[in-house]
């Protein structure tokens, strides 16, 4: 273990691609970052990762807008351990798309997810097209 | 119980600022939302509630020219048990703000705060001034 193991100026652990996106597959819940409302906006929202994209449901609102007009978007999702003070983060830097082909929205329910607000209110599927994956562990 | 409970469209849980701070300073991580090299960026850090606003400390890089600049930014905590579906998220949005003053920072040394990265690079402290505190809770 750790032969290759790459460290940023920080001394963190650069992760590789496939290793962020198995850490973000890992956790329920990220967060996707964008421009609303005049300014910068992070909101939680539950995920799954659907091939080399992060996938989520919502409804009316700042994220399906930025699906509708394909913004560019953020999407992180982290893990902290306070007692062992280890953790690590992902950040996928993309576009946000609306799912508008009915048939892909119906594969899509076949992934483990459970919508945040519940299964009411969130009827759309935004997938976040990643353009950049930048992953960082702190080395244990 | 629940009778002054305001719910927003979405069916959410509309959350006062007094206990936006007090669950923002119950979990140890939060997200800074910036733009950053070109677009917008999500970093976690480790953050602290001092009065009405959140602390962390950091080394050069992203964050830290943000608060040079006095950039605007986001801050967002949320918490989310996968079992119950349950959970709440708080978003600050505001200014990000170097301290510069020792002895303020000197202060700030004496909260319960241990910096993501570890001890060693993150020596600076960072203030997120609020200008709108926003807070949502599923509804059980």
């Amino acid at each position: 273990v750790g032969t290759n193991v790459q460290l940023d100026r920080n001394g963190m652990e650069i992760l590789e691609p496939a290793e962020c996106f198995r850490l973000v597959s890992s956790e329920p819940v990220g967060r996707i970052g964008m421009v609303a409302d005049g300014g910068l906006l992070v909101l939680p929202v539950t995920h799954a990762v659907d091939g080399e994209s992060v996938v989520f449901r919502t409804g009316p609102g700042a994220k399906l807008a930025a699906a509708a007009n394909c913004d560019e978007v953020v999407f992180e999702v982290d893990r902290y351990d306070p007692r062992s003070h280890s953790g690590w983060s992902v950040v996928i830097r993309g576009t946000a798309q609306f799912v508008s082909d009915p048939q892909e929205a119906e594969q899509l329910y076949g992934l483990d997810l459970f919508p945040w607000v519940g299964q009411g209110g969130q009827a759309e599927w935004v997938r976040v097209v990643p353009r950049e994956v930048s992953g960082r562990r702190v080395p244990t």
